[in-house]
């Protein structure tokens, strides 16, 4: 594999109308999970990306691997337990920016996975190790794994991308800026979002954000603005990458994996910073232009043509 | 009960998608009714609320019935009749703002109520009395029961909070400035919009409107205002209470009840004029963010929280 | 046109699945109605049809319009009325062979059929007029309506086809039994159930029911007894024809409608009483092995395959 | 309160369709509790039933308690917290007789019932307290507040009626025979599954399963023998009360819960034992003519037109 | 008839929600196809039109022609085939503005349409001929039928109008213009797109393009400039017409066949060149306010209203 | 791989309701191909499977693809084409046992598979090779293809199974019979079901039939009797096979595919014939008791349950 990632990734069941859950009567199922998405997107732009988690051995975690598998994920690292169900959550949707969620993951099989099974030689070999800041709150096992992992790719030269991912629905303020705060010291490239930024670091601008997590340990940072883009910074270079204009927000979710998608992808192929920037800014203005988490993710010729002063998509065809 | 009212409650049978009814394949069923409407959301506000009407001896009046009660309204003076069906209406929606109804309710059980079976009781010992212009354009004998009501409730000290409703697929204009009119005098509240107002009075400007409802008797007068909130004027006070932004208007539908439902229960927590119509428009702020008539019907605690300042509802949260 | 019918058709609001109406939340929206399910019979068995109402100036009377225009019949006499909506009903199923329907036809537009709107020559240009017991139901103008038109046909030629269809739910038994009585003295051929058979004579033999009908004036009688064929009984023949066997019975509405159209059909094809009633099982027997009132109604070919002795349909083809 | 009984309901995820549940796409939400569905039976036939609980402050926690309340039964008692969400669970259907669950109630809200928070006079003032072998198996303190509840009816004379209901999928074989034996000891009456009859005495015939809770200290014993009816004990009397004809079975769940409220709407009545037994059995008989848990529980007039030797249902009506 | 057309329409499979169509589960059928549109709006403004094409002998070609006669439109030289069956095509809608077709017409039974089963009379009894540039791109025996109708109609003095509507996932530029060029200039009205006469003339404004087409041929010229309202050009006048005010843009599609639908009307009412374009930009405005290519066509009294200064359509009515 | 097999694999439509199609609206969309069944089967037992094919390059091909491969099937030898659309076909289902379907797949993507593409070594390393008389039904060129791998197969020891899978849609009797009758020669083992083999052979029972079928070159014979299980025949032993028994019926589709697949896991854990084909006999009767082509495909585990005796599936289970 050239990229692995490692996470929970949860059935989702969302509300077939917008309208608070109690008055809605049909759920459609998807597939939703940070990490997951990551690696599809990866894999949509042609690179060979692994994922692993544990899933219950239940019809929804077969649901969630044939998923994965089928866009060309790697899944032989997946475990399956009987201990513990796949988790699932509803979203309800009140109005197209009141989105809610409510988890039913709480001693889910992924909340399971733990360092003793961890496969070190999967990680050694990858070129990149993407981790989010979702999996250590799932459960103190996983916390464990989580920077047994770390500590695996640091040690064989796998250079590590941190999404912070903050869920404040998973754990409280001061444990997850002591885990994360960890995290982000540890890792070559941090991603955080401006608010996750500060939360992280007490910082207020861009650059102050950054600064600190460089002083913390961080290889380089880049910290998403959403439709303005992303500032980045390390020790060679800094500075403002512009987003892409959107055409028409469609969806805002999975905007940011499409972006840690779309800087990874840049990583491997040999681009520095600000390119590997801009290429991310390219996927993650893609993505929010269609509805659902992988749907909108591109394939390679759809991000290069819009890296390219072309049109990601085109109109009415007929 | 503190708060009584009663009329029509119909099954509204809404199309699946967006066209004219001719092409719409697929319905839902759902409760609709402004009266209940009111009562719910004096319901969910923490307040006895009860709501009495005519129903069928069939499913959908077993529906309606089992819908009211759920959310908590006391039915116990609903009756039921094997004489007449429970009324439906299709509705129809050609975009968000061009919506038409179908009605069924000519004959229905509901315009089968009359003044012979109206427990005197029920209203004499209620603090307020709603009543709409509904009601007595569904038959003679509604109208009938209508005046009756509010003559018990004149005789017993329940206060009246009427509001004209203006149906004009059920009555023509003389008919029914001449009935509402009358209604208006007899009410200590009266809440119209300021196009009904216009109707009832002949006045333009809701100064004109609201002096001239209460020369005709009325105790205070409330005109709606939409989104730039409500005029109000008694005896003691008059002024404007400005309406609270709407985030993202969703559905326009059940803002008037919202509306009622709110003023009521400022009056029930014994509330002056003005703040009993801001927390009026806080209700009614909410409810059009919502889509449904009763689904956006809030807590006492949301509609506190908008008073006090802050937001009624949240944004995405995972 | 071959043949000419009249009735009232509703818009069916079938429910989404087999439960309590109170309990279903989505309807689909058919057209339903016995005389222009006849009239597309015919259609499809390629005879020119024509089929006259009432319907209402809303969308549910241009659905049902398009519907039966779009099967070949003529409706060029149908008539358009603001003064009241197409008439619709709900059907519930609470499992296969336990269905209710709830009318809302009451006053509908249907009802206010009038003979003064009856286009005579229109009924007399026509080698078949098919009456049904529905439509004297209907309201008392209706019943001057169907009175005026079998009188019509009776002057000019037009040979009578009645299917008595006794609704319950439109009449008490007095009122039905005289008007039907009197319908069935002037038909030139009856088409009872057993069941409305002896409702009609009193008699409890197929034999003996068909004696009583013939002597209160009708030109033949055709007994319909299910799965097992019909007795037929005129001046000049009579005789059982059993049915076709059904291979799998899937809908059991509308084969009385298949039974009229494939009897008419017979008898525009100028055949004897006992191929008419021949025919007329093998349309039944096609009807019922497919969902819904008018789907299963087989095309001419179709029919003649049946009655060649071939199989009207075939198993998985691919 | 005539009735008391208390126990989870959870919202219950039906697949759309019969297949894997990996391979289905939408999910339809119902409300589902045994205990809940028996309340539901009683306050249908016209008894008064309390039902108690603990739910999630969340949209299904609000949901099943409009349902429930919406169905006439007194929910006062129930409890809310904020600890934990509802219960669900997802219902995969195979084939018509092919049905798996897949729960989500571990640490549900309602496994946080506690004996503290009884009201021990809602129970003392009741008839009779129905209780279930599921409540103990939820949480050691929902076993604590299920024998709490029994030996206050002990005290104050309300009567025990006990559904063992076994549920494997929720404890071990040891568990269980040990806490509902402890049960069934305690019981005024106990209504057996002839299977579960079987885990809890050892005793192979109905006569031996009974003769051994007798022994047991149960008052009185109901064996639930399906479509073949029940055989009754006591120290009284004691015989098979044979089923009634079921016209056609749609679904079997629900039966027992039928069975439960039968009975003991009979015992409300001052019925005998073998009278109540019939009436149990018209009830389960009803109930399994029906889809769905709840859809299918008769009015006290349908169930006496079934006693009475009549048809509990007609069929197609028009 | 008054208008006769021609051409393929097909059954589009539009996706049940927006998403690539890969992860789309479900669609539903609708009847789609230009020419049958105008047909269908000319019989709804009170025209006599006729549609002819060649049908699969299969379930979708009889849904096809019972839509359009349903509609009032005359399909009695619409023939049927057993050689090929009738089109489809599925629609992917990304957003409400990225719409994208999927083909399955090759070799599609119109596409076997062929000037030897033209019924000559059918069209030389017509006033007018409306041809549109997609029959000619389905095959070589449909672009001869074509120019066979159009010199058809320009001998028996039948007015032809000419719609280019370029499909270029049907054809190549330099054929597409060969043979569109050719129709131009036999065409009586030619009513392109300003794009699309871009693309015929090289000319860059509309009076250019206007001026080139009627140098080749054309009897007149109408430029469809979108909301902006049409600019037309002949021998005896020129200029613009400007468009209606859209209230609310629903769904783009169809406005073309609308616009040739109204301008048709308008020549048959026998109104000069502006007056037709302006009720061709009348039925144009309508036909955006409403989802569907057909649904939202409008009778004449809506044009009639629309262009006496009235609005097309209410707002919430009941 | 240990199996390699090809062919077409479309995406098909099945209606939302049994119903004639044109009266259905919603459609479903599925996977459906006899060899990717075969393969996914025997991913599902555990076997390395590898299955290839041209797609179209659009969405459908996408999803193809995603389905196969997220079963764990081996695409890697998949093509794309940008000449022609991936295949589809509609399902009608007028009743349980009365199916019919209406392809698109004529100049399909899978009908442009030729042998130049055909990658020798894949099939050459592969212990058996699948293969069926639909593929050279697709095109010419398909059926130099088929040819060509099953002479590679040869060539290097890959066994061929080869299931007839008689389409009559495709082609006509002679031509099948001549191109299907030279496959059996070169094939390891020949799966007719009883009918195919008749028209293969000429022989009436099925000893007639594995006679003519092993004298025309054939390995081995196995014929499928349905649920009566299967005969088979090689040189050193024949005999029958009887089926499982079925509890309940609920779809016969796919029963051959879960066959072979079967059939092919015993011959790879080196089962003898009079095994394997009892292995086959399980797997087809577990499939046909779950709706849909691979829906019910079984697990190794499940087919051992059987095998050994066990049911292969539970009941309710909560």
């Amino acid at each position: 594999m050239e990229v692995v990632t490692f996470g929970e990734t949860m059935v989702q069941l969302a509300a077939d109308r917008m309208a608070p859950l109690e008055y809605v009567d049909g759920f459609h199922k998807h597939v939703a999970g940070a990490e997951s998405n990551v690696a599809i997107g990866l894999a949509r732009m042609g690179h060979r990306a692994g994922w692993f988690s544990k899933l219950g051995n239940d019809p929804f975690g077969r649901y969630v691997r044939q998923f994965i598998t089928g866009h060309g994920v790697d899944t032989s690292e997946v475990r399956t337990t009987d201990e513990a169900p796949t988790g699932v959550f509803f979203k309800e949707q009140i109005s197209p920016d009141r989105i809610q969620v409510y988890y039913y993951r709480r001693q889910s099989a992924a909340s399971l996975m733990n360092e003793r099974e961890l496969n070190e030689a999967y990680v050694a070999k990858a070129r990149i190790l993407h981790v989010t800041g979702i999996t250590p709150a799932l459960s103190p096992e996983c916390r464990k794994l989580t920077f047994r992992a770390m500590e695996t790719a640091k040690k064989h030269g796998t250079a590590i991308v941190f999404d912070p991912n903050i869920r404040w629905k998973l754990w409280n303020r001061e444990e997850a800026g002591e885990v994360l705060g960890a995290m982000a010291g540890l890792a070559d490239y941090v991603l955080p979002g401006v608010e996750e930024g500060r939360f992280l670091t007490g910082g207020h601008t861009p650059e102050e954000i950054a600064e600190r997590l460089l002083e913390g340990g961080a290889g380089a940072v880049v910290i998403k603005l959403g439709g303005a883009g992303a500032y980045y910074r390390s020790g060679e270079s800094s500075g403002y990458e512009p987003g892409f204009p959107v055409r028409r927000l469609i969806d805002p979710m999975g905007a940011g994996d499409g972006f840690a998608a779309g800087f990874i992808s840049g990583l491997l192929l040999g681009e520095k910073l600000p390119a590997a920037v801009r290429r991310a800014n390219a996927v993650g203005s893609i993505v929010v232009g269609v509805s659902g988490d992988v749907e909108g993710l591109p394939t390679r010729h759809e991000v290069e043509r819009l890296l390219a002063g072309g049109a990601a998509s085109e109109d009415i065809t007929r």
